[in-house]
């Protein structure tokens, strides 16, 4: 089955790709047969920043942080596949770096990053939606995102 | 000699794999000669997250921060010779990726990372061990962690 | 045009690179046709932490922190040319993962490592020089650092 159909098969519609107001740098860096996906956002169905806004763990509850990584899987989704023509050209996903906008003393980053991996196991299957991860809370994120995103993932021709 | 030889003389016993409890991610992506290493906590004997937990430069002093980043690297040696078979696999380290668990103005994070570093230069010489490095202050790690580290490795067939 | 005439086109004189103090690792780790860089802090002519230092949108204005982060590009450039001998040997910018040291609630991260991402477009040009790119807000950096920035490029023989 291709990726597109496993999509339609989960109801899943991919957003616009992110608007990043010509900042200078792009979503998807691909070299040889690797892709570089810059760090990304929750987005909602225009490409905007997906709200709510601020922190996990006080203005964002954990499944609030749990849903926006999974927006940012979805966004990713929609970056590769706007730089790849088609996201069957994704051999394997390698790494995940998540990064949570993280309250003070809320910890309990894997599970809100877990939005993350299991949308792409469950959209790619265990074998190649696997990737190596770390959960992290970082301090501020561009214009009080919850969650932010990186990846590495592995193409083909 | 052997990386297992060179351990044995060093007295330096490996933890348990660490324990991710069903969470959605492998401690190493492996992809061609690549090994991605997810993060990695400080692990105890029975492959649980060792203490002290907290924030360096306050509930952990530097000198355990140390100590800690030295389980982290151990607790990387051990997933990686569970998904390679041995760890005379290691071809090069490329890169490590030093997260602080920071109490406020503690800034003296590269000394923290020392003991990750320090470690993998012992035991695999500074040709084979040496490293890209960057050791950063984050606001939160999974369960309190007090440091977590992430990691690539070039690996031989 | 070489990149040394660029830069002397541009008025730019790379810092001698970072003095790192012994530290266990090294500014740029090659494999291969990649180089990964260490993260790097903003220098002044002597290698040294270039000031002003503190949280950017508190001790160190959003338009300090941009100049920063350019200073840190500028670090890259000086630690690949001493590693690569020269640096028209950058085939192409892949990843840029910028840390910026914010004060609270200081969450215009994306421009102030703008400084990096254009500098870095100056020079290559936006074919070569372009990159995926993450930035975040951390809770400190090595010795109070404003910003600090890792990378990753393709290199030719």
């Amino acid at each position: 089955m291709s990726i597109a159909a496993r999509l339609a098969e989960l109801d899943i519609v991919l957003p616009p790709p992110m608007r990043t107001g010509g900042l200078p740098f792009q979503l998807v860096r691909t070299h040889g047969n690797r892709a570089l996906v810059a760090g990304h956002v929750p987005l909602d169905g225009e490409g905007r920043m997906a709200k709510p806004l601020g922190k996990v763990g006080a203005d964002v509850s954990a499944e609030q942080g749990y849903a926006a990584a999974r927006l940012c899987a979805l966004a990713m989704l929609a970056s590769l596949q706007a730089e790849l023509g088609s996201l069957d050209r994704v051999e394997r996903w390698l790494r995940v770096f998540g990064m949570v906008n993280a309250a003070p003393e809320f910890n309990a980053l894997p599970g809100v990053i877990n939005g993350c991996s299991e949308l792409l196991i469950d959209v790619f299957g265990e074998s190649v939606g696997g990737h190596a991860r770390s959960a992290i809370g970082v301090a501020e994120l561009p214009f009080g995102a919850p969650v932010e995103i990186e990846a590495e993932v592995a193409i083909r021709d």
